[in-house]
């Protein structure tokens, strides 16, 4: 068990855990959340999530010859995509006209098709779409030591949840098959839905962002329960470890060579780590690998 | 198995469903969903939850004089409950005044205390309060016949949700005590919830309530699968069976010597189950007893 992971503190204090609550804790109340992009699998250089709308995107363009010259369609067309990074930057300094473009475009992608159909297209993305510059697909592209972790939690009696702010129908296609975790156990943003005929449609209207204090809100929407054991890697899950009582653990991206090496937007989580005493897995010291070497 | 269910269509109709569920779809997919009031627990002569509410507001009423005028705290601080009726009746009406008064003492009835608390209120509730007619307690209120189907269900592998109506919230502490369903898997009405501190937070906004088409939108949201069997016993539930591929099952209340009689709020409901052949459980035909006889 957690071969992947090396022997030392952080293995030490994940294994000293899991034993005192198989001793101390009934298994009802082994819940363990994880946050999905960059602490179960791989969020750079960009969010898989966004590969697959970017890809909508340019479908749509393809389609529809007036939507090449408007935002962000033009960008998902020509390929070109500072566009993006400056409609954020821009949203961060305040300035939400382009931001506002693009999220409406992400909220009408998949607008008003059956829950299935998404489900579908979600399942045509990742059958064909690899990561740009690892070289794999991307239901390849999970930690492996992570992983190994969901598997020995529910060796120990817990049941695993994905709460992450990435798309709940998005994620819940493959979280069985990479980790593990059925699409029951998903927990993520959200559109909206209606009912019509014996259907169930998406809108285009925002429903949740399961992100910063919303990640307990929704989990416990979900679960009813506060978990004993939370991951994350980023600010966004800052209030999710606050809830937690049992082990907090944080992924920390410092292995340039197999992965990626930034702290950008996890600046206040790896303090609160530090100040409070939460377990940081290093990718680079504490991972033997970092993918699934098979 | 199934010894409250009296042989008969009702009875052969339900096993052989099952049993062909059996042999041809994989036990992740065995997804079965009931509705609460009037499906699994008596919902006359009022809901559980009115209960407990009319509790609430007849304790806040001894705390403040001043909510003594006023209603719905009026009525329930005198027993005098004739308002409410009233309130209803004009709500369908189109004369709203008294039933947004009813809303807002509902939703602020048990806001801003933490969701540990809110459960410990309920805890309280159904350690304490009796069904004002049949003498036993609420927890011992639950059809025995919709038990043993649960467990009929468990036993050839479903999984088992309540889609209800009700507050999610309200029914979380005794699923698991009633109908071995876990909290985890109970979808419900809710109010808004919020983080601050280290806790999660009732408000007094509406989220969700989870009837009528909600609830199949509400069931996929947390599911992420389309259930094969639906219990339901009302107009709100017509959605949630309309949705389901498989098994519809509707309860219905036809015992006036054992439990109650009555056909209003579920007169579409009925037709729909003559018209499309939905499944009819007669509680005085198909049933050897309602409650458990123990």
């Amino acid at each position: 068990m957690l071969e992947f992971w090396r022997d030392g503190p952080t293995k030490a204090a994940i294994v000293d855990f899991v034993e005192r609550v198989v001793s101390d804790v009934p298994p009802e109340e082994r819940v363990a959340v994880f946050d999905n992009d960059g602490t179960l699998w791989c969020e750079k250089p960009m969010y898989v999530q966004l590969d697959f709308l970017l890809r909508r995107f340019k479908e749509q363009a393809e389609a529809d010859a007036s939507l090449r010259d408007r935002q962000p369609y033009l960008a998902a067309y020509t390929g070109d995509l500072g566009w993006l990074g400056d409609a954020v930057t821009k949203h961060y300094g305040g300035d939400d006209a382009d931001f506002k473009l693009l999220l409406a475009a992400v909220l009408s992608a998949h607008h008003a098709i059956t829950v299935e159909e998404h489900a579908s297209r979600v399942d045509a993305f990742f059958a064909e779409a690899r990561h740009p510059t690892l070289g794999r697909q991307y239901t390849s592209c999970g930690y492996a030591p992570m992983v190994e972790l969901l598997r020995y939690l529910e060796d120990k009696g817990f049941t695993n949840y994905i709460v992450s702010g990435g798309g709940r129908d998005f994620m819940r296609p493959v979280t069985w098959q990479m980790y593990g975790i059925p699409r029951e156990r998903v927990v993520g943003s959200s559109v909206g839905l209606r009912f019509e005929g014996a259907d169930v449609y998406t809108t285009a209207e925002p429903e949740f962002l399961d992100d910063g204090p919303m990640k307990p809100v929704r989990l416990w929407s979900r679960i009813g329960r506060r978990p004993i054991l939370a991951a994350g890697n980023s600010n966004g899950d800052i209030e999710m470890l606050e809830f937690t009582r049992g082990l907090r653990l944080l992924v920390r991206h410092d292995d340039a060579d197999r992965e990626f090496d930034y702290v950008t937007g996890a600046e206040k989580a790896l303090d609160l780590a530090a100040a409070e005493g939460w377990t940081v897995a290093s990718m680079k010291s504490d991972w033997t690998t970092v993918f699934d070497p098979g």
